[in-house]
């Protein structure tokens, strides 16, 4: 049998095509210039992008390769799971799907390569590293900035307050602060300029 | 003047908000499900979990984080360019508009990042070295493996040929031997189905 149609490639395609359907979970944000929602896939290219280029704001030093794969994957369990909206308190069971999600979508893959994909999920859930928390708070800067682009589209579409943002988004201080600092800046106009309301 | 409102800041900002009109560049390739055409920011996270997991077959050992940046940046000069189809011979002017492209879009960085991306992004193009061959055969891979899922769509759609297939899908083994051979006999199979034409 040779390599390519062995057991262990089949599986990887098999996880390659599957993780395809990424591009069809759409989240509450939309695109920057407002013409449609976000698919979880793009959403986690753009967090790549603002890992490499805006790694000097982390709160520690990272391993930047750590957090782009991270936030590559981070997502994946939505296949199943389906996006939750972030400020959606009832959220219940969101956990417990995402866990069996990860189940059958990592374990698809040869079991070295399902392993190396728990271990980068699970890190970023856990938020107990520095790449974790760096992670996590791009996780949270990048709908921020499309909702400061979008006149807030997102929070005035869902009657999001200024102090819901705050609470939900304020984590982010821990792995970048001073990307919290700018948000919170912007948050003011943003309510300046009719743009977020006050609870 | 705070570090988050600095010039550099500010500059970063811009970049990782002009990127973001990606999302709406169109490829030829529908997603597996067949249910819309592929943009090339998810085109481009698409890319990195293939590089991520089948880096076991290139031809030469690779730094898979210098191909995972690579395929994640390879595509942003059709923000201005556009996608230009695979089997479009009529390319013409293709090579300057992208290099017009990277300097407007690169350039919205600061220098030193700029810099980094022209790396990356010379690299993919120049296609020598082991990680520009590995990237740039999954970027070949990648659509067939959609086109094969599909039952030929693109290819059907354009009057793709077999012959047409391999010429251009051929410089994939180069990069990545096995991925081609598997590509090669999957090929023979789409005629057969009648998925691919033949010349």
């Amino acid at each position: 049998v040779s390599t390519q149609t062995s057991e262990r490639f089949q599986q990887q395609v098999s996880f390659l095509l599957e993780v395809d359907k990424l591009k069809t979970v759409l989240r509450q944000t939309v695109l920057t210039d407002g013409s449609r929602r976000e698919n979880s896939a793009e959403h986690s290219w753009h967090l790549s992008l603002l890992a490499l280029f805006l790694q000097e704001y982390t709160a520690e030093e990272v391993d930047v390769t750590r957090v782009m794969k991270m936030v590559l994957v981070h997502d994946l369990v939505e296949i199943d799971a389906g996006d939750t909206f972030f400020y959606d308190t009832d959220a219940e069971g969101k956990e417990q799907r995402e866990k069996a999600a990860a189940e059958r979508i990592f374990n698809l893959l040869p079991e070295d390569q399902a392993a190396e994909l728990f271990s980068l999920w699970d890190e970023f859930e856990a938020r107990e590293t520095a790449e974790a928390r760096y992670a996590y708070a791009l996780d949270r800067f990048q709908p921020v900035l499309h909702n400061l682009q979008t006149e807030g589209h997102g929070w005035r579409q869902h009657g999001v307050t200024l102090e819901q943002v705050i609470e939900r988004n304020q984590p982010m201080e821990e792995g970048a602060p001073e990307l919290w600092r700018y948000v919170r800046q912007r948050l003011d106009e943003a309510v300046e300029k009719g743009h977020l309301g006050k609870g």
